[in-house]
């Protein structure tokens, strides 16, 4: 991950930025969420920011805060899927939604909520607070779609849609508002906005073939947890169309009690089937899409670093 | 009400603006939403930011999107609330948290937090965001503290530290923000948002004496309902000091299981006692400090308003 180089000395920055803003809460929630922030993951969205808000020259001020807003959005959002989605397990961790109960993740995604937009007030930008709030919408209206309105074996312009408001959407955030904190010109602004969603398309839906191809211990989950959950990702989606006819399949779209066995049998055949290479064969369009949107800016470190990640995209295994 | 008057006109427009943002959202909780909105409340807040910036002549349009933003935010708040405390009444209706399950209640609470901030940035203020989400942080905090730190018996330094978090930190948003939106010089801003905090104080005694002496149809649930739920506000305090060996309150302290019959008492005997009073005293030093506080303002009609709103908090029966 030589990509994180250019900003690497900035990250500490971003993370002492996060957990300062928990000064004054005293709670035995508190030090949990400090924890939790503490033990990070791969710190992909701020990566993001910080190279996009260098290469167009941002205030490093600034973009440091919007870095911490975006890592501390994502968070808050974590917090609340997993109550939602009832998850237990998260980087190989116990969830808040595990250990604590319901209470606590609504509040705690609240604070973290908080916090975010006090980070993304301290950019002082008025555009990147209007985008910061419209990009939370459009995350919750789609968590709202997906959990009230989807069926299972929806196609995959649904897919894509919840991905977007999922995933892309808050990659989208990232750039666009990094690009926005450079004064960079209306044209560039659009742009970086572009590499952000296409980038954001291509991290979901190999994060969603890793859910059936990846290792339990390198994802912290369980194989083809997703589809246990009854939600129908883009390998699902694939295979759907190629073996519509699959006992299995028709088993768990119809919900036939909880038939682990079929289930298995299920996650393995999607596993040996084209759909996971299908799927990833959509990542690499959004990759290479990603690839030629980035090539108008300057070819400095900061550019070749953005390359990187989103080459790094394809190849990651967790 | 007559308070009302001087913005009575504008009070559907700020309605407009609140389901204005629901558009392009199809699901049924979005029509519940919609229903939620619609039912109102006494738009106490909204009235009460439409008068100060009226008064210190803020632009309308501005003032129109702070005043949706903050009854937005106050009604996410409530529907987080609801969930926390597994409230199932609310203004004599049942709550999303009586009729959904959780997760309908944590998203519907998100999607409303995300409709707030989309307000907030449309009065263009910086100003006005940074307090906006300050607020929210208060407000979670508050509610972290009073969950998780919390032990019955606390003293009235807490409560009072717990209702400005919950309440009075609200209020004193509005009126803040309506004078920063007026372009107000830094002494007024500074007063407004003390008027603010000071009837947001007023009016939080008064809904917690209400709960022992109001009707519940009413205020629309049992009565008693706090101490119910093991919460021991102003009269429960003031009646701690003075009976500190009642024998029921001790039962209530220690939790004796669910102890209906000395819970019933218990709230009898604080209500035919004189905690009721003290407790009014303290919420008439607020109004009072209030209507003190407004003198510098000129003398208009919309002065004249807030002080009989300020009044009014004191008379109200539910």
């Amino acid at each position: 991950m030589e990509f994180i180089n250019p900003v690497q000395e900035h990250l500490q920055d971003v993370e002492d930025r996060m957990r300062s803003r928990f000064n004054g809460s005293a709670s035995g929630l508190i030090s949990i969420l400090d924890q939790l922030i503490c033990l990070g993951g791969k710190r992909l969205r701020p990566t993001v920011t910080l190279l996009m808000g260098k290469m167009l020259g941002a205030d490093l001020d600034h973009l440091l805060d919007l870095a911490a807003a975006i890592e501390m959005l994502h968070t808050a959002t974590l917090i609340h899927d997993d109550l939602v989605d009832d998850a237990t397990l998260r980087r190989g961790e116990k969830t808040i939604n595990a250990t604590l109960p319901p209470v606590a993740s609504v509040l705690a995604g609240d604070l973290v909520f908080a916090i975010a937009a006090n980070l993304a007030a301290a950019t002082k930008s008025v555009r990147v607070m209007e985008i910061f709030a419209e990009t939370l919408a459009t995350m919750v209206n789609g968590e709202i779609t997906n959990l009230f309105d989807n069926k299972p074996g929806n196609d995959r312009e649904m897919y894509f849609q919840w991905i977007y408001a999922k995933t892309a959407s808050m990659f989208e955030l990232a750039t666009g508002a990094a690009a926005i904190l450079s004064k960079a010109d209306v044209e560039a602004i659009s742009t970086a906005r572009q590499f952000g969603r296409e980038i954001g398309m291509a991290f979901q839906i190999v994060d969603d073939v890793l859910d059936f191809t990846g290792s339990p211990a390198d994802i912290g989950k369980p194989v083809g947890n997703d589809l246990r959950q009854g939600v129908f990702t883009l390998p699902t989606l694939h295979y759907l169309e190629t073996h519509p006819e699959d006992p299995d399949l028709r088993s768990v779209i119809n919900r036939n009690g909880h038939d682990e066995e079929s289930l298995n049998r299920l996650i393995a055949a999607i596993n040996a089937s084209d759909a996971v290479n299908q799927s990833m064969h959509e990542a690499e369009r959004f990759v290479q899409s990603g690839l030629e949107t980035l090539a108008v800016f300057p070819d400095i470190l900061e550019r070749q670093a953005l390359e990187e990640l989103t080459r790094f995209i394809l190849s990651r295994t967790k």
